[in-house]
């Protein structure tokens, strides 16, 4: 059936979205189907209605003495009063009775309907309502006087903070009755929007009344009903259900009922425009159309539904209406609505080729240059001062362990405070002239493990590093400026989250591997002195007899136990650890002399704990434990807090253990010349692995040449091959995902100006010798996070729905300059000891790994078919097809590893462009409908399949929108390198 | 309403609650309220209906390819098939909208109801259901083709084991179809009790006919109606439900709306004794009265609910009918079924005083003597032969930990090898005499730490402590057989969850402050070595010159590092590690020579492994990953395993941490004799921090003086007291919770015979000189949990019903013949290293803490009020009494604390006692109700609050039973010590 002026409905409803929620918390936001939300409302002149807040009053202690109160009310969910406990229920789905809505619906039927009833106070409406036949008078007197008597509510302080311009109560008009004290310090208030409405039920008992009363009252204008209503909000809608004590509680539930009936946003609407008691009786049928019907014996009515994550939208009532009634013809559209509302697979006009030489990087300009000044304008918000403070620290932690991994993994090449620099500088020239000015640009993962790869390629041929860096860094430059040239970026819709799942795996399974091999090669750097070994002790021998040995004697006799040298009637040696005995011109002699006991376990320990309190710190955000400012601290620091928690207990314990080596004092650019960096302080014997610095006096900028001869830079155009194709795929996929409709951006991407801007990037430091920067998802996802714009209003129950992102320039410049700032915090930085950055190290790479679906294909592996979880992928994807496709892409996997782990492993960044050819060879194995689900559709097949049609029977029949399917490509790059945490 | 013969409703409709289930995996099970339950099905000789399979076959394809289709399925929930993956979806509860459910009322009002209808083949049920006057012969014989064809069914392979006693295809009667090859080999077959019929539901679009086609058949005889259903069931009921295409899905929706209806207990009672139309439309009614109905607005009809963990009792079902009828008078009775039903407080009759001198012993004998024959022979069932691996590993894993730490305790009084020899007597002898011949005996926690008090007692005042100890068991077994005269043990209910709480807590709390404090220990025992400390290195001296270091140097010349003594000139020193150097008859000189390097971290890194792959191996039980199988005994045997592990990791390095030290023989009883267990291999500046065992010379009985003064016999009956208190506090509470009516015991408990059993039992260890022994509640659970007799039904959905338990004696007998036997594996557990037992002992005490729900309030306390669970405690009690009530809580536990610390350390049992005190001075505090729901009220108050009312208009509007409130009392002692985790 069609109500009146539906029309307008999906208007309207837009606002019953639960809108997107926190970018990083799991799967509790969906974005709305349609594009438009909450955000629109009275955005776009259309007059929408006003939010109601619903309070049911129950007449309780009939017969003896009567009181009014509050014990229930609604907005989006129910909140029940808990009597015993003096609390209100945690909002919960309400549950009704099926007889309390028939019994409602005759009450009405039978009752007083008042529509558009022109009271101006809640006296004249009290008049008004008792104004029945079949009340006597002395009657009358006596209700008016019952309903007018004060009832009680349970005010809750609560510890939220208000929202932005929230409800604040009208001035009282002239015969209104001004707010109670308490009404008016009641912090709900502050969680109901501008507008918002009342609508007041009163239900109950009273035995004096013969026949039962039913009353339903519209106000004309919305007036505040005194202390009826807890909140001093205008009432629109009044309602007075009372009768003889035969029904019982029978009251209580028909006031829900109609309680339940106003809070339903299409119930309301009908009801605003209800002309005639017809029309409110055929709104109620129409919600009784629609109610969803559990069976008494499988579920116990009385259970309390926690509100679902996502909100029905009202779209799909509207839809699902439409198909009853057009039959499934309708079903084609909705099915379209369904796939591709939710999953919109058309490009962004940004993506689109213009066809001309640069042709996107000039638009992109343009683009941009409209809003240069409000990029900066936009700032002045006192909310990007804690963005700044997040995301600053959450880049020198990705700083401090990117370089001091890249340090170790070039041999001092690279370091924390080149990474320091190189981040800085890098990074602010973005800010200042990227198309996605919100991007954080760090060194990530697969371009530290490119440099690695590239680093020991150099050394085996002897190459001079940084000559041949630079020339790598020339050609990868001159190839994205020709893919910016060609507009190449808009062939990122190729690489599907088969290709994207394929280069975070084996990313994070290098990451994983090397964290815990570095750790394990600690232990043979600092072995284990096991029980049975012969070898033992370590004497400090001096070269010449007497002289020296006496003199030692003499200056520091109580330093030494007196069994070491004295009764010993040893002449030339004593007991001295060996640094204290090399220092003292002597020479340690004897098998326990390296052996430095005791660091390899605390290795392990700081190893773990590190690990293990970054991932519980995580994990914090969601439990149930401390405020939520606290969570929120404790959950997007965990690796700050888990590093310094490492380097506590290290430094209480004031072990040996190897640290963070930089250089002690910053000299302009001097730290870059005696590059000697021993990462770690390796004993004598496994020392040596790397033969130091390739470039023994380095400058400002780094030589052309070097050793090398010349031919070599046009060789070094075949690794710049490879790492382009790296840096396009990482940069790229990053960019679509930041600039997914999802975030509401207004200023628009820059796709190709974002590409032509990480080449010229990549030039300069080259040059520099500092690190290689591309875009890092995670953090720059955090940034935005940290940035996000949120509704004024916040109703019980409803999170605030999001209205988009600050965009600007200034967070990241200031964040960067910062980061600059803080190569002065090198002297601090030793302290960090090498475990806890493994750590760290290691924690990245299983978060990484963790977040992505194959990963969680893989556990289907292992999981009984009976245990599995209600997957939307497994209830349209046989189960051994979709083992197959998992097969298939371990075992692509497994192929990358044994090519990442020969020598040709530099060649791995073409393999995995040879994921996109594994992909489109898959259209031969599986069906189009298949990949939609374990995948997502290639170009040129995406526009068949809705025509192809996917057996609308099954696929419409309705089955919960997975939301982690919906937010996919927007989480499944949670994998990112160099997260804040 | 009331409908006919509602009384048999009871009975019949009381296998619907989901039956007790796994005793040690959560809030998942719940017993029935009414006492009667799944077993009774049958067993009382009332004849009760059948369970029905309800299938719903599917027409599709309209107009090109008409197929029949199983498209669901319910047994108690709905599974749904998944076209494109090809599985039956998990079960869900149903849903329904409300329109398909009124369609289909009136499609069965219009059309044609055949009830006990005598067809006895399908061909026969096909054309008396097509003789409708609607249809045109040639239509008729169309669609009775199309019904006969032949429907497709998925079937699935099932990975669960069979029932017992499944349900067998009946031999085919000479007109019935034999059922197919795919039918007999369905898996389902084993899932459904014997005696299960099947209901038929036929649902779709047909284009040809003009008017919707409505059939309900009941037959007289179930059949079974060929390829119809997918498993070879006899229908009772066939249903179905056709028309034009006008409707849409609207059949589908329809059939599901009859299947559910059919799926539900009440629904099937009326209508399998319906005896006209009226009557089964009015059961749909009746059914519709009850429905539960979701606003649409707020619930995604799609959605899919899970199975509630506990189905509405049918019982409560009615009840809700009769206060519909009756009004709230009958509330009152309701709130006492509630209330009372669900938390029996009456006294079961083993607990009722007889008023004679040793009464209650007698009548235990009388009444198990009855049953002692069958003790033996109901022993006999495979069952028993896992139960006894699993309780065996679980009592050797205790007899390790607890003698190992008893040793300590005791310095060696108590060991290993007096643990397992112990348990061996005193648990077999208990088995074979007790009561309750499932309780397996352990020296548990409390007992261990007030032996720890005691022999620090004995200590401080130098006193021989065996023979103390006997004199202390000698009066404890004296005051336990005045208590057993007394029949103290009905006292026991005076010891509420606030008193076991309290005591759990304390020592749980001990527990791990020793783990730790232990653990801590060790690293002072074995200290680091800090880079900053002079003192390093160790020789080996010679005492006489030349001749010795030249026979060294000849003997074993290969043996030394070049360096170590030949090349430094040195005459009599070499570099041998002490114990080295001690055997070759030189003396370790030098600071560095006690140091023993990485034992301290490494023991660390034992200890965390251990505990952490305690904990980490309990969870997996409840994950999704691996077969049940697997999960189980990974589960079950989780500190086996984790003992295990952490042995092998000790012994892969192989380095000398402090082990579990045994005597290397057992020669008869030999090994007390020079108790001399240096139970931690200490370094000599440690050691001595005992005296060594208090009697130097020891034989198999312990002298009844020693070196004490007589007088000292008589002193003893004060600690003796002490003892008393404790023994007598958890030996009962653990009876209390072993007895309960939930686990069905039929051969009944012997609370008297236990107490008297454990003071003999105790006199006999004291003699001894072996550990004393109580009924340890987890590992006795755990063994009970081992013998369940399960119902030989398990639908679909639904776990298997609880039975009873296999109640015998000689499982307990041969676990301890076992445990004796073990006494042999002393050789092998001396490679167990301490700090992995600490690991376990930790693991036991967090597991005991976190399992009270003293500790869940303790969190609440941190939670901020909105994200608090939603706890029928926190629906029913102030926040603030709820803290209150905790901090008290607290308080008596830091009192407790303080006691424990200081000299008087070993009266903490009376203070234990005096939480019972304390717990009646709440009163004073805490309301009645408040009590009722944070704690359980004592006797006398209890039967007051009937009277008093609980505000019933609240208490009784339904809230959701908490399940966990429920079984708490069963739960409760999910603390107790050494439990097979």
């Amino acid at each position: 059936m069609k109500l009146p002026g539906q029309e307008e409905f999906e208007v309207s409803s837009a606002c019953e979205n639960v809108p997107t929620g926190e970018l990083e918390n799991g799967p509790g936001s969906c974005p709305s189907p349609d594009g438009t939300s909450d955000t629109d409302r009275g955005d776009r002149g259309v007059p929408t209605d006003s939010l109601l807040f619903i309070q049911l009053n129950e007449l309780l202690g009939w017969p003896q003495a009567l009181e009014w109160r509050e014990t229930g009310r609604w907005v989006l969910f129910e909140e029940k009063l808990e009597v015993g406990a003096g609390r209100w229920s945690v909002p919960h789905v309400p549950t009704l009775a099926l007889p309390s809505l028939q019994k409602l619906r005759s009450l009405l039927a039978e009752g007083l309907v008042l529509l558009d009833c022109p009271a101006q106070s809640f006296l004249e409406l009290v008049e008004q309502v008792t104004r029945v036949e079949s009340l006597s008078p002395e009657l009358r007197g006596q209700l008016q006087a019952l309903l007018l008597q004060r009832p009680q509510h349970l005010i809750q302080p609560t510890g939220t903070r208000p929202c932005q311009g929230s409800a604040h109560p009208r001035e009282a008009s002239h015969n209104e009755e001004a707010p109670l004290k308490e009404q008016r310090q009641n912090p709900l208030r502050q969680k109901l929007p501008p507008g918002a409405e009342a609508g007041a039920v009163l239900a109950g008992e009273l035995g004096f009344l013969v026949r039962p009363l039913g009353a339903f009252v519209r106000l004309r204008d919305p007036v505040v009903l005194g202390p009826l209503i807890e909140v001093p909000l205008p009432s629109r809608f009044f309602c007075l259900l009372l009768g003889p004590s035969t029904l019982g509680r029978g009251y209580h539930e028909m006031g829900r009922a109609m309680a339940v009936l106003l809070s339903d946003r299409q119930f309301q609407w009908s009801v605003r425009r209800a002309s005639s008691l017809h029309d409110l009786l055929a709104a109620l049928d129409a919600f009784l159309e629609e109610v969803t019907v559990l069976p008494p014996g499988r579920w116990d009515p009385t259970a309390r539904i926690a509100p679902p994550k996502c909100l029905p939208s009202q779209h799909k009532r509207l839809l699902s209406q439409l198909r009853e009634v057009k039959g499934p013809s309708a079903q084609h559209g909705a099915l379209a609505e369904d796939r591709h509302g939710h999953w919109p697979h058309a490009p962004s006009p940004e993506l689109q080729r213009t066809g001309r030489l640069f042709g996107g990087l000039v638009q992109d300009v343009r683009r941009k240059a409209l809003w240069y000044t409000s990029d900066f304008l936009d700032a002045l918000h006192p909310q990007c001062f804690s963005a700044v403070l997040y995301i600053y620290l959450a880049t020198i932690t990705n700083a401090i362990t990117f370089g001091g991994l890249l340090g170790e993994a070039t041999n001092g090449a690279q370091g924390v405070l080149e990474s320091f620099l190189g981040t800085a500088v890098a990074g602010a020239a973005f800010c200042l002239m990227a198309g996605q000015p919100l991007t954080i640009l760090s060194s990530t993962g697969p371009v530290l493990v490119f440099e690695r790869l590239l680093f020991s390629f150099s050394r085996d041929y002897s190459l001079d590093y940084l000559p041949f860096r630079l020339w790598v860094g020339i050609w990868v430059a001159t190839f994205c400026l020709a893919l910016v040239a060609t507009e190449a970026s808009v062939l990122v819709r190729y690489f599907t989250r088969f290709t994207e799942e394929g280069f975070c795996a084996l990313i994070s399974l290098i990451f994983i591997y090397d964290a815990v091999g570095k750790m394990l090669s600690l232990t043979s750097a600092y072995p284990i002195q096991s029980p049975g070994s012969p070898a033992y002790g370590c004497f400090c021998q001096y070269p010449d007899l007497g002289g020296n040995e006496s003199q030692w004697k003499k200056t520091e006799p109580k330093d030494r136990d007196d069994i070491s040298s004295m009764d010993l009637g040893l002449v030339n040696a004593s007991l001295l650890p060996p640094p204290e005995c090399a220092r003292r011109g002597g020479h340690p002699r004897g098998p326990g002399c390296h052996i430095v006991p005791d660091i390899a376990f605390f290795s392990v320990l700081l190893f773990l704990t590190s690990f293990l309190i970054a991932t519980a710190l995580k994990h914090v955000k969601t439990s149930r434990f401390f405020p939520s400012v606290v969570r929120k601290v404790l959950g997007d620091f965990s690796s700050v807090l888990a590093m310094l928690l490492g380097c506590g207990l290290d430094s209480f314990l004031g072990l040996a253990t190897p640290k963070l080596m930089v250089p002690s004092e910053f000299k302009a650019l001097e730290c870059f010349q005696p590059v000697v960096h021993a990462h770690v302080l390796l004993p004598p014997t496994t020392q040596g692995l790397g033969t130091g610095p390739t470039l023994p006096g380095r400058g400002w900028l780094v030589s052309p040449f070097g050793a090398n001869p010349w031919w070599l830079s046009v060789a070094a155009a075949l690794p710049a091959l490879l790492l382009s194709i790296l840096i396009f795929m990482d940069q790229q996929i990053t960019a679509v995902i930041l600039n997914r409709a999802e975030y509401k951006l207004r200023k628009g991407a820059g796709f190709h100006l974002d590409l032509f801007c990480v080449a010229v990037l990549l030039l300069l430091t080259s040059v520099l010798g500092l690190p290689w920067y591309v875009s890092a998802t995670v953090i720059s996802l955090a940034h935005m996070d940290s940035l996000r714009r949120e509704s004024t209003a916040c109703v019980l129950g409803e999170p605030r729905s999001f209205l988009g992102i600050r965009e600007q320039r200034l967070t990241g410049l200031v964040v960067f300059i910062l980061t600059g700032a803080s190569i002065f915090l090198a002297p601090v930085l030793k302290f960090i000891p090498m475990p806890v950055l493994y750590g760290i190290f290691l924690y990245m790479g299983v978060a990484a790994i963790s977040s992505i679906q194959f990963t969680k294909r893989v556990q289907l592996l292992l999981m009984p078919a009976k245990h599995q979880p209600d997957l939307l992928l497994l209830r349209h994807v046989p189960l051994s097809r979709v083992h197959l496709f998992t097969a298939i892409q371990l075992a692509c996997l497994g192929l990358l590893w044994i090519i990442k782990s020969t020598p040709a492993a530099i060649i791995f960044p073409l393999m995995l462009l040879g994921l996109v050819g594994v992909r489109k060879a898959l259209e031969w194995v599986f069906s189009p409908q298949e990949l939609l689900w374990l995948d997502e559709l290639m170009p040129e097949k995406e526009r068949n399949i809705p025509e192809k049609g996917l057996e609308p029977e099954y696929s419409l029949s309705g089955d919960t929108e997975d939301v982690s399917r919906r937010m996919g490509p927007l989480r499944r790059r949670g994998q990112e390198w160099g997260g804040p945490s």
